[in-house]
């Protein structure tokens, strides 16, 4: 049996406010990170320690883990990669979801948050080059979940599967939606089923799998 | 460390067509019957054998209950008590999600559905009365999801609880709400927090608690 762990970053300023965020980097809360101590905590408790930690290029991602690592004195270096991004919003960036369902209605907005196939209005260009300083990262104006799917899959099977492939104790800090496509994939989760899924911010998710790593059972750590 | 399953009854007729349910008894799809059996399938692949089985007074937990046992080879009669029944919808009972927000608004059909301390539009009297026929169960008019937890948190403390505490192996077999209810309680998840669990159906739920029954890790099983 092969395990690996899965940490949703800590509370934002923008989930705070209510507003979808994205590729927007946007600073973790206290709340947020006190969230974050705790998930390190939790992990401490069950004698965890980590061979490789890998999280995005969004600072309340990297935040979160090196909070998580410091409480369990760990001086691993996350290795940071865009595919572990958030769903990209598009034009929805920032807009707090309440307006958004004033303007394009509620049932819009729910296609939105819950269709796997619909992506979001896209951003325009410069907006969306402003927002990506690395310039090796793909252009991308706006992602359904299917997409972000279709980004995260590939760089867990070549990447990251290696890792737990080899018998390392593995730790991917993400987000709701990039953590969402990794479970969609090894618990083989239906399109329907996957947007169900809440995956709950600062509580680590420890995941079962079987040589063929494929998902047996995943766990939420709660004390 | 203590152990007890819960299971979320498979689909029924009027998940299907997207009504509220609540205490009105309505029959298991034939997919809610392939989850109810691959339930007790992956409960068999993993060696369990329950000494007790809690369910409520509604036909989909006991048919899920049945047929997982069946699979499991146990002949376990279920205890059946109607506070681990789903929340009482009130008068939303048998309306379309659809057309209950076409009717009241998407923002109030979202407060009725997330708001944890908001009942619904009650149930008129008499229809209450008809919905269950069994008189010793408390005339119940619509709940909200904090009503839910008032009945159902007793019952775990005054029943289920002790069977755990002495060792058995206990299987809880309920609904989306009575289920949430007693992972709050046992999880300590917030009022906020709760409404956003969203327990699949027909997916053993293992829950590791500690010597005090306090939950330290509720696992999803998969395969």
């Amino acid at each position: 049996m092969k395990k690996c762990v899965f940490i949703r970053h800590g509370q934002s300023q923008w989930n705070l406010e209510n507003r979808f965020t994205g590729w927007k980097n946007v600073e973790l809360t206290d709340l947020g990170r006190k969230e974050a101590k705790n998930a390190g905590n939790i992990l401490k408790k069950r004698h965890y320690s980590f061979d490789v930690v890998y999280t995005s290029t969004l600072t309340r991602a990297q935040d979160t883990a090196k909070i998580a690592l410091q409480e369990l004195n760990s001086n691993v270096k996350p290795i940071i990669d865009w595919r572990l991004n958030e769903r990209h919003y598009g034009a929805l960036t920032g807009k707090n979801k309440q307006e958004t369902a004033d303007q394009y209605g509620a049932e819009q907005v729910k296609i939105w948050r819950r269709s796997y196939p619909t992506r979001p209005p896209l951003m325009d260009e410069k907006a969306a080059r402003e927002l990506v300083t690395d310039k090796s990262i793909p252009l991308t104006l706006g992602e359904s979940l299917e997409d972000t799917v279709k980004r995260v899959t590939p760089y867990w099977e070549q990447t990251i599967s290696k890792d737990v492939q080899n018998g390392k104790s593995v730790l991917v800090v993400a987000h709701g939606n990039s953590l969402r496509a990794l479970m969609k994939h090894l618990f083989r989760i239906s399109d329907a089923d996957i947007l169900e899924l809440e995956i709950p911010t600062g509580t680590p998710v420890e995941c079962e799998l079987d040589e063929r790593l494929i998902g047996k059972k995943y766990s939420f750590l709660t004390e």
